[in-house]
Parts: C-alpha cells; structure tokens; sequence
C-alpha cells in the first residue's frame, strides 16, 4: 500500500476511542466527536431508566446544594441526591435506580446529584452530541452508533477522576459491538474490549473483586449493583440538550 | 470482623497501585510510595541495559535542548537524542537499547531524552524512593519491592500523557509476581494484572494490535521492539538519586 492509499483510509475510517477517566478528557478531540457518557454504578444507569419510564427531563448536577436550590424554582422538580448511600432530608430520593419507576417519573423533570458524572458531562459539552450509556441501554445505543458515521468517544465517568472497573468494562461492551465497523480502536478501546472479553459471562463476579464494588457493598446497595448490570432492559438513549437530558428522537 | 479488626487490617496492608497516565499521578500520594517508572518503548528498557551494562548514571531529560546543554558542561556526558527515529545530528546516539553496550556505557554519564518518561519522573519525585522498571529487570525488581514492606505505586508514563498498553502490560507483570503478598489492589491494579493474564502467553503477538506498535513499526524499531520484551535479561535496579539514576546498592 503506498503512503496516499494509506492516508486516504486513515481519514475515512472513524475512530472509536476510549476515555478512561474525565481527568484524561482534554486529551481529546471531543467537538470532532459523539461523546457516550458512562457511569455504571449508578448515574447513568438511573438516567437511562428514568428517561425509559417516561421522565420529561433529567437534569444532573456536582452538588447537593445546586440540586437543592431547584426547589426554589418552584416548578415540581423531583429532587434526587444522597450522601453516604441515605437520602438527603428534603429531597424526593436518592440515586437508586428503583426510585426511577414510570409510577414516580414520568412526565417530570429530575434533577439528578452525581459528582463523577456531572463532571464528565460538563468536560463533553463540545461535542458533536453528548448521550448517555448503561448496560441498561447497551444494544439500543449501539445500534444508534453504528448507524451515525463518526468519531466515537466512550467517557467514563470513574471514582473520583481515576479509572474504575465498571465503567471500563462497559465501555469495552460498546467496543465489542461495534467492532466489525472497521473502526480505529486508541489502546484504552482495545484494552476495555480485552478486559470485557474476560468478564462477560460474569460480569456480576468478575466485578466484585474491584475496591469500588467493595465500597458500594459497604453502603448496602447490592441490589442497585444487580441492577445495574442487566443487560438490555430499556432502548431510550438519553441526549443532552443544553443542560437536560431527554430521550433522543430516532 | 468487627471494624476495629477491619480498620486494623485496611492500616496494616500496602497498598499496591498502578498510576495508568503521568495525568493521573497528582491523584496519589507518591510521598507515601515507592514508586516505580514505567516506560517500556523504549526509556526505561534502555536506562536497565544501560545501568546493567556499568553506566555511572543515567540523567533522564525531556527535551533534546536540555539535553544539548550538557555538552556545555564539558564532563564528558555521553547524549542520547532522538527526533522521528533518528539519532539528531551531532548526539552520541539515539534512544534504541541496543546503543547503551558495556564498551559504549561503562563508567560514563549518559543525559537520555525522553519526553514521557521524564514527565512521570519529575511528577514522582517526592516519593519514598523512585525505582526503575521494564521487563529487562522484571524478577530482579520485584524481589526487592517484596522486601520492602511499603506501600508501591507503578507508574506508566504513557504516551502524551494517555494510556498505553505495553506500560499497562509491565505494570501488570508486576502485580503478578506481588499479588501473593496481600497486597490492596486498586482497579487499574486488577486491569492490569488481568490485561497481563490475557497477553503473558505472547506478548509480542499481544502488543501487535496497539495504535504504539503500529506508529513504532512505522519508525522502523521492530528490532527494538523484540529487545524491550526481554523478560529478566538485567538485574540491575535503577534508583533516582537527585538528578540522576544510579545503581541501587542492594
């Protein structure tokens, strides 16, 4: 193959790229590319499934306190956020995926407190488009990927601005999927890919063994864990639209 | 267990880490580690050879004008530069290992450029100590991180500051001859360690598919490459002292 038959495919083919923490963000091109924010345990799980059953909006934030100041807004926002795995006192709930049923969500707007998230949203704004990922919506969003043409960016969302397992591992359950697109995979994608290859039959035990798993066990929220793992419950992919995120049309 | 027992234990057991990016280093808390630098195409390969091979010491610097300015010094430092894979005119020699031989090295100074690796040096140095890895002195440094009882912190310096996978790979050789220590493990530990058991059959071949080996191949390095994967060619451990990397007196 001769340099120009080398460089004309390099252009052409899209890339699929991995972020492995927000602290790493600057480090990409983001506005050339569809940003997939990813916080597994429990964010973007919970955003998923509110925008599934029927939430108008999802409005997330670093901090309890930006999240409080919506009740003076006076609209009916429900209130969502938590400190040491307890509901604040004055909010309507907290950041289990089970609070987001059709029954308590639908047609309102949330306003959703999660710091590793919100952090990762704000790095991604410049975007080609912003959605959100969770193995909830797994194979939805992937087929809404394959569909688009573009530099791909999967974000995860992490603990604290360091990498962690969860994320990464649905971040390779993308890569998977979308792979015989003939994508350029960056070695953080072929990484995630690898290390999802080595839990996907159990993704549940495979994780246990990480510190975050330990640390949410702790907080006795094995049953958003579960949860959180299920494969492809829901098909809404949530889009950002200026600072809410609601179900993208397709 | 009650949490006396539990804190008790969590304050008893190093913890052994793994810092996937120079970005990632303000994250720990290097002035309680040992830390190790990680740079295995091809800074840290050729700083073992070259200390192995009876190098007085080794002065990493990040850019080829530093580098330069040594030769002012008049001491007879031996410089090391490369720019696209060519040594830069009027350098003693490049950055392959093959070039830091005993007749080359023994008993001189040698001011090596390297751009990622200086980085990650000079963001560790605050360290208890700072160590120097690659698969050329893999058993050889683990046997003496076993002896230390301390907390250890691999650092991978990555390639512009984002992660790579043959850095993430030495890192996880480590964690596998550690692991038995009881040792806490952070995530990136348990990634790499697990990116380790998929690719230690062959690492060669495992390391062919990253967007590194493919720019590497480009430069015309593959000789390079294959020496860089020699696992414990070297016994020698390379410690930062000031300035400088030296012979750890064992």
């Amino acid at each position: 193959m001769n340099n120009e038959q080398d460089n004309h495919q390099h252009q052409t083919a899209p890339q699929l790229e991995v972020c492995l923490t927000p602290a790493l963000i600057p480090l990409y091109k983001v506005e050339n590319s569809i940003v997939v924010i990813i916080d597994i345990f429990r964010a973007t799980t919970s955003i998923c499934y509110g925008i599934e059953n029927g939430a108008e909006a999802i409005i997330p934030v670093a901090e309890v306190e930006e999240c409080a100041a919506y009740r003076e807004k006076g609209l009916g926002y429900l209130l969502a956020a938590e400190r040491n795995g307890e509901v604040v006192s004055g909010f309507d709930f907290g950041n289990s995926p089970f609070a987001y049923t059709p029954e308590k969500v639908n047609g309102k707007t949330v306003v959703l407190t999660t710091t590793n998230g919100t952090h990762a949203l704000h790095l991604s704004r410049k975007a080609k488009r912003v959605v959100i990922g969770s193995f909830l919506n797994l194979t939805a969003l992937c087929n809404w990927l394959r569909t688009q043409n573009e530099n791909i960016l999967l974000v995860c969302s992490g603990w604290k601005n360091n990498f962690n397992l969860e994320d990464t591992l649905f971040a390779g359950a993308v890569v998977d999927q979308l792979k015989d697109l003939q994508f350029k995979l960056d070695d953080p994608a072929i990484a995630a890919n690898d290390l999802f290859q080595l839990g996907k039959e159990d993704i549940t035990q495979y994780l246990k063994k990480t510190s975050h798993g330990e640390r949410l066990k702790k907080l006795g929220i094995e049953k958003d864990i579960a949860f959180c793992l299920q494969i492809d419950l829901t098909t809404a992919i949530p889009v950002l639209e200026e600072e809410k995120l609601v179900k993208l049309s397709i």
